[in-house]
């Protein structure tokens, strides 16, 4: 069952219905601030830090769901209804709400009344702009009155929902003109306030939410709206709220529009009063006059066509399936945006309270956005390498208002340090900026004590090196990748975190996913010193690196399928030998990725394993059997139910790296249907099953031992978006950025005859076109550039500004 | 504009209307299950601890307001409807919520059907019981549907409401028979659970709340109750609630009767399963048992009115003035209960996430509910004294599931130390019970490093003594009593705990009010080293307490009252010489119940000076002029708008203290009328304007500043209540514990005639008269025990299970 339609001439999902199985969101915004919208347009925004700087109050799980916003009540006569449907529900003669790169569009009507309601963030503009355009499609002249509505946050998240006795007497408003502005402790040590106005006189305000809404109303029924008049009530230490009032009379088939401004400002300390008690507006009223004519509106929404048009141009596809151009041209792109902007923090599933950037996270969501902005890439490499300690290991998450490391949770994520690696050379490779490896970058963001950014990335590598276990394979600390499994933590009590709980110092839990990811981000290490110069460095890594192939293939290797790790009592973990838990996912992919076990026909048996015990019709499971009671050896991972989260769901992240490892033993078709499986474009069709947005991944799908085998929850945010992007587009399709340029090495299904990409790289522009006459996965006859045949498989990658026609034959 | 009304003889508050100001609550229970219900059924319940052990999930500051309880939806044929009005806003043919003494009933009735719902806390149970009687007050037969409604918390509160992408994978729940069993985390480290049973066979259930409401649906018209049947839904993963519904067919005036069980249970960890993954349910059938039939039900709710009616006869006033008798006699006694029992963790206005047990709020709690458990109190101060530091000073909180310190607040407010004096020494006064100060007591929670209770007292004192600044004056650390005067900690930033921000360590600001409280207490103790035969330490700490006087009189006074501190740079703080803050009220009232001032004519001058510039119609504000600007030298107070809060909003928890200290000066009138203004039975015709609950103190009214002067706030968990009830009972009234027995010494106003007072002290009852013929306010002629005249106000406290008859003559 579907409840919409991609439009992608438009770069659209268009959903049909308001009753989507979940609010169906989509985000404005692309640097500093930031909002969240569902096709109901509910949500929220906050400049930078969800947890720290929220601008709009919101409910997570409420009843009804998702039922805080900008709404837009329209009064006609006695009845009155919201453009979105929700919050008031009246039933509409139409609905669609259209989201697109930076934008939500809701055009709906009733009674003869339409309704058009643009929200989008303009670039460079910290602040939201809604644009209401309302038009009488009857034969007799109406006269309606508008009712604006959001409620503010006041600025912590947390704080705002847990410290009432203080709250409730700390909000302040002031308004002038048709602008209201929320300074709620602006006069002790913020330098900062929101603002809601619209660019036309109002007709009545309200800033107090009891006065609007009634104390025992919901917002589908304020008293406001149901009295048809505004009371102008000033907010005084409880809840402040906007809302304005507007008197429209459209003839039949006029139009009006009205643009609302919601905003966030600073001022400079010695700037922040106007006069006492009076904030200094200037910069809201700059900001308010920007946008405050139809004209200026339609010109930031083209600028913000454009940037997108542009960014999403390096990656362009032509093939014969439109469900793969559509995920790989837009939404996928989108999204790992998205993630890079987000790491972990606000989504409708992630409260934004709690967790900042992570270091594993905020590494592996550049891998899918480095070739849209490399400059910022480049900066959050900075960002993140500054929160590394000397010993190599880090901070597992850091606050991105403060860009400090969060002591709270720690470090002792073995994994972590690695990851650095890995962004920084997918960054290398796709700029040639090698210049980045010498930065000066603090360790423990202390500016005293700095390194090179390549010393940082030695300190990973070596972390790895001097931190084995008693089978010579990587301790795996608090954990890697995978969260829940805490081998050295032993928790018994309810309430202790599994990955902070007890001291791992000592104990000897190693994990054969990080020796995989070793072997394969440490041969790529032992490049970088090649190409570095540092034969020494080079030689001296590879020795390290060789020696730990060895050791998975002895430890590390269970018969049929790679093991997962060995417990802090040197048990095996994801083996034969166990009753649950005796396959896992992660080893399989990553160690055939970094080629152990290819030569020795190990990687194929463990791979025909994933198939055989994990594969299922969504996607495959992290283990199998799953984890029936819980076990304080293993931690958090067996405490969800089983078929959820980390207890044998379908944990999207992982199942790209299956894929990847599928093209090393060269089968495409494998590989593109662990890739279709969990695809959301492809899962449209059953989105009553999927429930979540068909056009961004999710997190996690209910494996087989779930009663909802299917269901998706946590979509947008997740290492998933990056990972399938570089999947599809270099593992799969097989154009690979490189250290010396781009490389072609497609693995395909065999069915596919070909495909077109356009692929900007080091600003020049490659145009390929790639034959598969003979129908073969993998292996390429002959590439010709701008028709010249050349040896290898890279591609030029000289000069500045030219445009390559590259053909490649496969067979 | 009242609200409702008191039912003297009956012990409850009657409200007449679900359209109250503010939700208007109740507390159920007594030990260690306790719950919060509103007069619309809303609100949730909890296991010791409101933010580690919640049962039912609540969402604060939603909209509609207070909108999740125990909810029960009648459905008479289309129609349905809720008893409390809330959720579902059907208008009511009647209504009436009783809130009694550990209840609250709610009776209602639509279309001829009458609900009445009786939820309490059963002694010695820990669960709630939800008593439903149907009456079909029409003349043909009704055939109703009942559905139950409760949604469950996933224990933690603060991770349930911020942690969803791991809760909303984690919900699990067992069916069996009539109870619906909740079960999330139980697999893994929980040990309990939490289960919502019927004594009779249910209609169908739903334990899936999505399934129950619909996921865009309010509580207000789930699709159950509108469809008429429930789906058997199981929730995995998802919000798990429990609904029943039960079909009742009641002939024209026929009754049926419901008995719902609420209940929480914990297994011993050897004893949690039943068979694998199904769980123990022994003890929850147990409990559905014992509240099985009407008449257990009925048999609890009497021995609950007995257990009360037990407690309250521990101090019984008949006066002229009802208002007073049913405050003195009911209401306050029950709030103090109350706030002992939850110290200001869980109300409406305190979310029962970040605060545990205060240490000061802890021992000044248990002074106005020694007189009815002592036993309990003794465990409290034990409870308290364990988490003290061997310097004296203490852990500002703790938590009560852990009886650990919470290290997040930490230690350094400086009047900690003292309280814990207090605490012991009331309870010494009321039960005679030295033996306590031997008890061997733990420093900082360490077994293995104890100290008599004593030693504690005594590390106290000299907490004081070794903390004193360069006038002499004991050092105020991060603050006092005055928690929002934070004069060493600087915070510049937002989000900075004004508390906790800086390090006060060799900072010197200086605390008048610390002073007066050392001199108050400081002079207790004197007496109880005395009392020991410890008389070198007596005189040693008296030289302390002389030399603390001296210096208050001679550093503390500012010409026309005391000043309220010496800031970290030697500044004076609430003096003449301010511009605003010039005159605090907190040091007028404890330097002169200390007698500081008194002979020196100071004192007179000081309370002259707090009624001339601080008193309202509504009580007396903390401190004039407001404070129009923040100063980080003064911290939190100054964070306020004007009017609220500490900055100068009617702080009602220090008005007690000029009343205790006009009584010093012998101003009856004066001290009553103090009394009076913030005591809510006074306020109830204004309740429009006062909006919380007209039978218990609210922690804050705003003040005169404030555009919305009268309006209270944070109802409930407040020092007020027992500060309140020693004033009336002790200071006013005039009966006073003491060492050697009660004490008479009443000072009120001079139109009283007398009052009668039935006190029961050290297991003996008084029968006491006081007269007042001559229309003083202060001075006793003669006191008569059973007919003979005693030297002294002391009254003779030996034996037990006496009955003493005492008339006393004031003159």
């Amino acid at each position: 069952m579907k409840y919409g339609y991609f439009n992608d001439k438009r770069k659209e999902y268009v959903i049909t219905t308001p009753k989507t199985p979940y609010p169906w969101i989509n985000y404005l915004g692309n640097n500093d601030f930031f909002s969240l919208i569902s096709n109901t347009a509910g949500g929220y925004c906050f400049y930078k830090d969800a947890k720290l700087r929220r601008i709009l109050r919101y409910r997570y799980n409420n009843m009804p769901m998702d039922t805080n916003g900008r709404y837009f009540y329209i009064k006609d006569g006695e009845d009155y209804w919201t453009p979105g449907w929700l919050p008031v529900k009246k039933e509409l003669d139409a609905y669609v709400c259209r989201h697109g790169l930076g934008y939500t569009r809701i055009t709906s009507s009733r009674n003869n009344v339409k309704a058009d309601v643009t929200y989008f963030v303009p670039l460079h503009f910290n602040g939201e702009v809604h644009r209401v355009q309302l038009t009488n499609e009857s034969i007799t002249t109406k006269e309606l009155k508008i009712f604006s509505f959001v409620e503010f946050c006041l600025w912590d998240a947390q704080d705002d929902m847990t410290n009432f006795q203080r709250n409730l007497n700390t909000g302040e408003v002031e308004v002038e003109d048709s602008v209201i502005y929320h300074k709620t402790e602006y006069r002790e040590r913020r330098n900062h306030y929101a603002f809601y106005g619209v660019n036309t006189p109002c007709d009545g305000f309200d800033t107090d939410r009891e006065s609007f809404v009634g104390l025992y109303n919901g917002l589908d029924a304020p008293n406001v709206v149901k009295d048809g008049a505004c009371t102008g009530s000033i907010s005084h230490g409880w809840s402040p709220i906007a809302s304005h009032e507007m008197h429209v009379v459209l003839k039949p088939n006029e139009t009006k529009e009205l643009i609302f401004v919601l905003g966030y400002v600073e001022n400079n300390r010695q700037e922040k009063w106007e006069s006492k008690g009076i904030i200094n507006k200037t910069k809201a009223k700059d900001m308010m006059k920007q946008m405050g004519t139809s004209d200026a509106v339609s010109q930031a929404l083209l600028d913000l066509e454009h940037y997108w048009q542009d960014l999403l141009s390096h990656f362009q596809i032509t093939s014969h399936d439109a469900k793969l151009d559509r995920m790989v041209n837009i939404w996928n792109q989108y999204q790992c945006m998205v993630t890079f902007n987000m790491s972990r923090s606000a989504s409708y599933f992630e409260s934004g309270i709690g967790r900042g950037m992570g270091f594993r996270d905020s590494n592996q969501d550049l891998l899918g956005f480095v070739h849209q902005i490399p400059e910022r890439a480049r900066q959050r490499i900075l960002d993140i390498a500054s929160t590394q300690f000397k010993d190599g290991s880090a901070y597992h998450q850091y606050q991105p208002l403060t860009k400090q490391g969060n002591h709270d949770i720690g470090g002792g994520f073995n994994d972590d340090p690695l990851w650095l690696i890995l962004g920084v050379i997918a960054y290398i490779k796709e700029t040639g900026d090698m210049d980045i490896l010498d930065e000066q970058v603090p360790f423990d963001c202390n500016p005293h004590d700095v390194g090179s950014l390549f010393s940082h990335l030695k300190c990973s590598f070596y972390h790895v090196v001097n931190n084995r276990g008693p089978h010579g394979l990587p301790l795996i600390g608090r954990a890697d990748w995978n969260d829940c499994l805490n081998l050295n933590c032993f928790s018994n009590e309810p309430g202790e975190s599994f990955q902070t709980y007890g001291d791992p110092d000592g104990r000897v839990a190693e994990s054969v996913f990080i020796a995989g990811m070793f072997v394969y981000i440490g041969n790529m290490f032992v490049k970088l010193c090649e190409r570095m110069g540092k034969e020494e460095e080079a030689q001296k890594a590879k020795a390290y690196v060789d020696e730990m192939y060895d050791t998975v293939i002895q430890e590390g290797y269970d018969g049929d399928w790679f093991l997962r790790a060995y417990d802090a009592f040197g048990e095996k973990i994801g083996s034969h030998s166990n009753k649950e838990g005796q396959i896992y996912i992660e080893p399989q992919g990553f160690c055939v990725m970094a080629g152990i076990g290819l030569k020795e026909g190990l990687a194929e048996k463990a791979l025909d394993a994933v198939k055989d015990k994990l594969d299922t019709a969504y996607g495959i499971v992290l283990h199998q059997p799953a984890y029936t009671t819980y076990h304080d050896n293993l931690g958090e991972i067996s405490s969800y139910p089983p078929g959820y989260k980390e207890n044998a769901g379908i944990f999207c992240h992982n199942n790209p790296w299956i894929a990847c490892a599928e093209t090393e033993i060269h089968r495409g078709n494998r590989a593109f249907d662990i890739y279709r499986k969990i695809t959301p474009s492809y899962l449209e069709e059953i989105s009553d099953i999927h429930k979540t947005e068909p056009y961004v991944y999710s997190q996690m799908i209910a494996g087989k031992d779930a009663p909802t085998h299917g269901e998706a929850k946590n979509s947008w945010l997740t290492g998933t978006a990056a990972w399938n992007f570089i999947t599809i587009t270099q593992w799969i399709l097989g154009i690979k950025p490189d250290f010396d340029g781009l490389i072609i090495d497609p693995c395909i299904p065999k069915e596919w005859g070909g495909f077109k990409i356009i692929r900007k790289y080091r600003n020049n522009t490659y145009r390929i076109t790639i034959e598969n006459p003979q129908h073969v996965s993998k292996g390429i006859k002959k590439i010709y550039v701008d028709g010249h045949p050349v040896d290898g498989a890279t591609l030029p990658s000289e000069g500045t500004g030219k445009i390559y026609q590259v053909d490649v034959l496969m067979g």
